[in-house]
């Protein structure tokens, strides 16, 4: 038996609103109607599903009505604008921003890491942060055999985490450089190209900027450990559109990196990459367009008996916010937990 | 008084060769004589200094009469090749390569950090790793006021670092990227334009490359700390010519972040570069052809009482390796270290 829903994705013209669309159509996910919402900007052109042409709609408030599930990724603004209305017309959204994830009435889902969270939610799910996401794919089933203690991770983040404007401003950077021309900025605040930099999300006071508190708070909430020491340096490097994180792992006691190996390689939507000979690990350009999070160079900590460190690349808009948001919708069905299950027609 | 002193650079060609040949001459270093050598196969050309074209000879068994200071950046077998025939003709080697760096018996130097190990040399004084100068000249003046017990580093490294043909290689991949092309690979064994990898060096049994070894023993051996707790992951990114570090320190006890900084703000070699409001902070276009490391987002790590947190960018050609080299002769002449220092001239 399974239900087909109606859909809507709100912000489907951004990066990852196209990628959900894809999804959507390659997954052979349950669809029955599918609306396709934007900003009255963005709104009059058309995206292509199933071998059709949806029109892009202005988002109003009438977009939601009999609508299942909203895939909202337009930010948190936008998010908050219209939460409301969405869960007061029945539907659930799967947000994609950071306006609800640590709002302790909202679940905030990996759904290979925390799926039984989704039982408690009272219409609205955040999706988790990018990096968060890839590094908890690649942690937790270590940290299900032995509980982390700590966590140093540094990163390495695409252009793609700030949208499709910021992954063509950094092509017509390396561009203009090429060309011995001044390379302009617009979506990132220094050029990209051939250059990188700490993270340019706000700063708190203690000098960590959002990303890196996102990382912190949102990994203990998904793993249930609210005192999980973590600590992170996020930096954005000139690649186009998957992340890599170099993790430091402290455990309680030793832990073997062939057990972490063999735990990981089969772990679900992980793929273990470590080809030693030939000096082969995860890579951002491997990862791309890939569900899995890549993860290799596992290796003993050699400053802490109980340390273990590992490597990981994962696609930043699949896995990191489109493929996840994609792969809760599909656990509410399975697990009957849309508002409107009892009304879902059986086909 | 001042000694004016016969130079020879071996490797004259490279892209540490030639940074040399522009420190000797920006610097006003005393050189009597400049010889510039390099395999027979780079041979013949000429390079500038001083406003003349010297000529760039093979190296034989007679280039090093009569020569003081012999700056090698040739490679650890070219270093090799030659040390013996350099010792023995009277100069000293000041080697860029790792041929000799973990030898009990040659003395690893930076300036700022340990000069007092150069009265100990015999003929021959290693140059270190260029990620190991720039993560020590930020952290040693922390050292100094309370000993650091364990470092956790990740690096982000540049193209230069595999040498001038490597830069071009970046910037050719990027161009046939931006045009759709496939770009091709020889300095380095995967796409590094738009992608980054852990580093190409060859593997311990343990999974640490050689680039992580070097970080590890190279510092433990120029702070003379052969205790000290350090693991690395070393990644390549794609930028031109400065190395990036995030750096996770461990000490025995709290460390206040704006102490560091005020230590590092007067630090020999080191800016600190930090403007919280403008989230700007050491990026690696602004470290490339600066003799200074830059360091910032100096920040308590959130993860344990006594841990602190730093990023740093330098340029890896020159504080990275020439400078450094070049500030090593320099202050072999001003301690009377070189084997001819009794003969030399006075002016």
């Amino acid at each position: 038996m399974s239900h087909r829903v109606n859909v809507a994705i709100l912000g489907a013209t951004g990066a990852v609103g196209t990628e959900l669309l894809e999804l959507l159509e390659s997954r052979q996910f349950p669809v029955a109607n599918l609306k396709l919402l934007a900003s009255p900007r963005s709104a009059g052109t058309t995206l292509p599903f199933r071998g059709e042409n949806l029109p892009v709609e202005a988002v109003s408030e009438d977009s939601f009505q009999g609508v299942d599930i909203v895939l909202a990724s337009a930010g948190a603004s936008t998010s908050k604008a219209w939460a409301k209305t969405i869960v007061e017309s029945g539907a659930v959204i799967i947000d994609n921003s950071s306006a609800f994830r640590m709002d302790s009435q909202v679940p905030l889902i990996v759904p290979e890491i925390n799926p039984e969270a989704a039982a408690q939610h009272q219409g609205i799910i955040a999706n988790p942060n990018c990096t968060t996401i890839l590094m908890g794919m690649a942690i937790f089933p270590l940290h299900q055999v032995q509980p982390i203690k700590r966590i140093v991770v540094s990163t390495y983040q695409s252009a793609s985490g700030a949208g499709a404007r910021a992954m063509e401003e950094l092509k017509a950077q390396a561009k203009a450089i090429l060309e011995n021309q001044t390379p302009s900025t617009q979506a990132f605040p220094y050029p990209l190209a051939f250059n990188l930099f700490p993270h340019n999300s706000p700063l708190n006071e203690e000098g960590y900027c959002e990303e890196e508190m996102k990382m912190i708070r949102e990994t203990r909430k998904i793993f249930n450990a609210p005192q999980l020491s973590i600590t992170a340096t996020c930096v954005r490097v000139p690649v186009l559109r998957a992340h890599s994180e170099a993790v430091n792992l402290e455990f309680s006691r030793p832990f073997a990196p062939q057990q972490a190996r063999e735990i990981l390689a089969s772990a679900p939507g992980v793929k273990l990459v470590e080809e030693w000979q030939a000096n082969y690990f995860p890579m951002p350009i491997d990862a791309t367009g890939k569900d899995e999070v890549f993860v290799g160079r596992i290796r003993q900590d050699l400053s802490h008996p109980c340390g273990l460190e590992l490597w990981l690349c994962g696609d930043q808009i699949r896995k990191g916010a489109a493929l996840n948001a994609v792969q809760i919708a599909e656990l509410l069905i399975e697990k009957n937990l849309l508002k409107s299950s009892t009304s879902a027609v059986s086909v």
